[in-house]
């Protein structure tokens, strides 16, 4: 089989991830049903719905926000939402037990041939899917927020996911025009966590020992190494940075790397009075009550540049 | 004191690096010379600048090619370079002993007060400049390859440079139109590579443990992390990423993140059998004879991203 089975999809949470899900899979064509327990969120969302769509076509990244919109409905209850989906992507609070009801409840609703994959950001599958019948068709599909913006999302598939629940899934979100990375098994943090993690650590840590300020720091990543990590991974970044590739740049440098990284083994908590000090950094340069203009900002920088990867992306293929 | 002191700049060394450095000053209207004393790769410079400097025109970077080239002479001998040179860019072999006798060269020659910036990746100032009577005004000022394209600039004391030599230094590389970002004293891999050097070791352990692919890894910085850290850091990134802000995030998601980190500590090296599995993968990905193209089309796609956020920046500023 080629391509995803065709038929709705199924939103299960639509808190702010939820939500920029349902415009992943309504701007790619999909029919798109939304569910929420609590009432209030489910009526706000396709107002808000709406407003996120326009920001897409007034950014260039979408032709019709009304086109979408018409593709998403509010269904009344859970199992009229998973009737007949062929794709659900749950999308409630990010918390175990939560995470295990909202499992057992689809369970026994979903279709037998249904798949459902999770937001979650850090509790693995295995945690809330051992007890499902359905078990063989979960996994983990954990984006970057926002997803309608960032495309990456991690398929993270439990001790039981079947190897096609896997593959469906990557070709699914290949089709609405995600870019979905495999995990083989689960492992604390999956990849994008693990790779942020490693990096952030390093950073409160120089902080810490007072190398430099947050500011230098961040300016070390956004004009120097975040550049070309926005379209080119580290492997390629490295396998472009050495006359005879990779082999020969990990011959070259990797003992100083290897060094780097064990001069960073010693165990560190980011405790209040460290919290203090990054704290009072950020503070300096955005005070609290800017928080939230300049989260907008970013998503427009972020809509901007996602306009601009695909501009290059499409004029590097056509002077091929 | 505003600014830095008005005079010539000496490029020492023409190699990729050298010559980079020359087309960072030159466009901002610097006068530049440059010495090397390979004679072959001295006389080979102003073509090959030339070319570099009409890739920037015809990337919408600079205004003049010509006015730039104009600005560059070839100085023919060391102290010809030097005399009544302001700051003078070291960028020669990275080698120590190579580093310390260029040093001790210049030593004698510069003016009184001069400083000397060397474009040293690794080996830190304190090694090769020990024994300069002008020692208190040296320091690294390490760029990420290539600088004429990517701004910023880590600035690394070394014992005995003064904090007036890396306020100078900070001062120039700003009206050039980089983005310093300063140490307060010597560590290994400096910030640049220390950060990179944690996130590659692993991304090399996750392919070593079978997690996932090179090119699933590269996707998940490209398409995940990456677009964010092209225009904010990593400390940036988390103050958007929760209500409270910075500390907010780092209460919710710091001990997630140290349980991640914690779980990195064993000592792993880049052994040839790893060597040849990550080789292989990048190989199926790019044939090694395309290595160069595809270099060519990372500094196009750089430059094309530098005039973006150029762009971008004086959208936002205009609309303050």
């Amino acid at each position: 089989m080629n391509g995803f089975r065709a038929g709705p999809i199924a939103i299960v949470g639509c808190g702010l991830v939820g939500r920029a899900w349902a415009m992943v899979f309504a701007r790619a064509g999909r029919q798109v049903r939304l569910y929420d327990a609590n009432e209030a969120l489910l009526q706000a969302a396709p107002g808000l719905l709406a407003e996120g769509l326009r920001d897409l076509e007034q950014s260039g990244l979408i032709e019709s926000a009304d086109a979408a919109l018409a593709r998403i409905v509010v269904a009344p209850n859970l199992k009229s939402a998973l009737d007949g989906a062929v794709y659900i992507q749950e999308s409630v609070f990010e918390r175990t037990d939560v995470k295990r009801e909202v499992f057992a409840a689809m369970d026994g609703l979903i279709s037998p041939e249904a798949i459902i994959g999770s937001s979650s950001s850090g509790i693995p599958a295995s945690e809330y899917t051992a007890g499902c019948a359905c078990r063989a068709r979960c996994l983990v599909a954990h984006p970057v927020n926002p997803p309608h913006v960032v495309p990456v999302v991690e398929l993270v598939p439990a001790p039981w996911t079947t190897p096609e629940t896997v593959a469906a899934v990557r070709t699914l979100m290949e089709e609405v025009g995600q870019v979905p990375v495999a995990l083989t098994r689960e492992i604390d943090g999956f990849l994008i966590n693990r790779l942020q993690a490693v990096l952030l650590m390093e950073a409160w840590r120089l902080v810490e020992d007072g190398y430099a300020t947050v500011e230098d720091i961040d300016r070390t990543i956004s004009d120097g190494l975040g550049p070309r990590w926005s379209f080119m991974g580290p492997f390629e970044t490295i396998d472009l940075n050495a006359p005879g590739g990779v082999a020969d740049y990990a011959r070259r440098l990797g003992p100083l790397y290897q060094r780097i990284a064990s001069s960073c083994t010693e165990h560190r908590t980011w405790d209040e009075p460290l919290i203090a000090k990054v704290e009072h950094q950020r503070r300096q340069q955005l005070p609290a009550d800017q928080l939230q203009q300049r989260s907008a900002w970013r998503d427009r920088r972020l809509m901007a540049l996602a306009l601009h990867k695909r501009e290059r992306d499409a004029a590097d293929a056509a002077a091929k």
